[in-house]
């Protein structure tokens, strides 16, 4: 059995094996650069740490975990131009660096290449693994277009945003975890099972990512308040409209419509207003509510809790900054 | 034995049952509105009349068959973005219809919709075919990366251009036709025969699609002069090129550059250079070159000469618009 580290390293050595080819150079160069701009692995090590449940070979389970990582990374490439995001991890996007034509056709090309590393796990559990593969795949972009839906929706209700997270950050969550449990043996009952753990796992990782954006620390490295500036629909949002009255709602649109605010003073009237709502509390209750009936499911599982140890370690690592 | 019309019809019976879900909206009516556009469905029949070489067992192949006709129709989609293209069979593009960020998650779950397709392949099949269907896919991306490199590029090679067009244009048929062998049971031998039969069909194809943008009938519902007024890199042009002198360039830089001149007068100029240097007469020849190739390759398949006849004749309906 390997710990959590050994397994970083060795997707890492795995993905760092994997050759671009050098021509065309503008469909391959921005798959090496966003490929080698780090992210924190998320999707491949909850599908390393989810085979690890059920088997010690590990080989057999990096090609797809290059898959998920390589899909992420596409969902990336496509999003910053849909959303025309200037940087993502610190760095110029690839729609920034070199434009919209090529961050199209390199995000394409990217989409493939997570097929052909697909193609490479084992034979007899290929129809499955692509069939999970091609479902998670089409809810990120079921996700994203409610995502998109919302910009331009009067009134989004919390079941709705819920649902959209549930397309757009859990199945991303939820295709790798099921992979890996598939790659190392898992019955369908104990797919369904850490399906459902990282569907929660994945609803509290957003609800938090949401409740980090206006409350986060400064010293995270990340800009506070950018949701409330953009007029993003988030858990926050959602749930102060589901508890506004119109003098509340007035507020907010009056906020959005002062062009003599400075961001500074529209984040702080905003979140004046979650503060009365109680809308910071409900949150981290339901990122705990979440992620305690993902906590739950896994101890349902029949596997030796040495053995769960690592992937229960993994999740609290990603939901557990806001303590 | 089924004659191309009954396949055809098997297969538009096929796609039309394929239902799409409803919501989102935005996500999946673009995708019924490209499918149900039509198009020659040249891919899916090409698919199905190889698999017709060796079985009878076409309900086999259908799946398949729809999974290249959307990969076909996924890729129209991003290439209107790129191309700017307003107009697609006669309908408004997608692009054009809905805008940029509909077109690109729309063509994204179009051909993750294909992979699904592509998984409903018997599975003792999928390993096989899921790796032609990945190779063919990320050629088209790389021959339509280096058609988009030619527009800045001052001077393109005959060699170059036809290697862009093998990838962009050839390994669409290619593809097809090499699955249908497979899901047909072929040998690796048999398929690599068709393979070649497809990809100098397709640059025969191509070469013709470029000789009838200038010298086709308008009859045929398109306007002609298309691409020589875009200043496009065709067959023609390059060729052109690689037997001009620095007069004839003199007279095509100052052709494009005299805003003076009409449309008509632009194409009239370029195409008298093109006769002169008797471009029509040689890209005919080599249409016929490379049609009588593949049909030379597809001979020497050891099928019954009646398996092959409604092949044959697809690929001459393909090409023989130009006599």
């Amino acid at each position: 059995m390997q710990n959590t580290d050994q397994l970083l390293a060795a997707f890492e050595n795995y993905l760092g094996q994997t050759e671009l080819p050098a021509e065309p150079q503008l469909l391959y160069a921005p798959i090496g650069y966003s490929l080698a701009g780090g992210g924190k692995r998320i999707r491949p090590m909850l599908l390393l740490l989810a085979a690890g449940l059920f088997s010690d070979d590990i080989a057999a389970a990096l090609p797809a975990a290059a898959a998920v990582e390589v899909f992420h990374n596409f969902t990336l490439l496509h999003d910053d131009i849909m959303d025309n995001a200037a940087v993502r991890r610190g760095k110029p996007s690839v729609y920034a660096r070199w434009g919209r034509n090529v961050a199209i056709l390199s995000g394409d090309a990217m989409m493939i290449s997570s097929y052909r590393l697909l193609s490479a796990v084992p034979p007899a559990r290929l129809p499955q693994v692509l069939a999970v593969f091609n479902d998670m795949a089409l809810e990120v972009c079921e996700g994203q277009q409610y995502d998109m839906d919302f910009e331009s929706k009067p009134k989004v209700s919390v079941v709705e945003y819920m649902h959209m997270i549930e397309l757009k950050t859990s199945a991303l969550l939820a295709g790798p975890t099921v992979i890996g449990a598939l790659l190392g043996g898992a019955s369908e009952e104990e797919c369904r099972k850490l399906r459902r753990f990282a569907v929660e796992l994945g609803l509290a990782f957003q609800l938090q990512d949401d409740l980090l954006d206006s409350y986060g620390d400064e010293r995270l490295g990340k800009a506070i308040g950018g949701d409330i500036l953009e007029g993003k629909q988030t858990y926050l949002m959602v749930t102060a409209m589901s508890r506004s009255d119109e003098a509340d709602r007035e507020v907010l649109r009056s906020t959005y419509r002062d062009a003599a605010l400075t961001d500074a003073e529209k984040i702080a009237r905003v979140k004046a207003l979650y503060d009365r709502l109680d809308v910071p509390r409900l949150t981290e209750q339901q990122i705990r509510i979440r992620f305690d009936r993902a906590l739950s499911v896994l101890d349902t599982l029949a596997v030796d809790p040495a053995r769960k140890a690592p992937l229960r370690a993994f999740a609290e690592s990603l939901v557990g900054r806001t303590k």
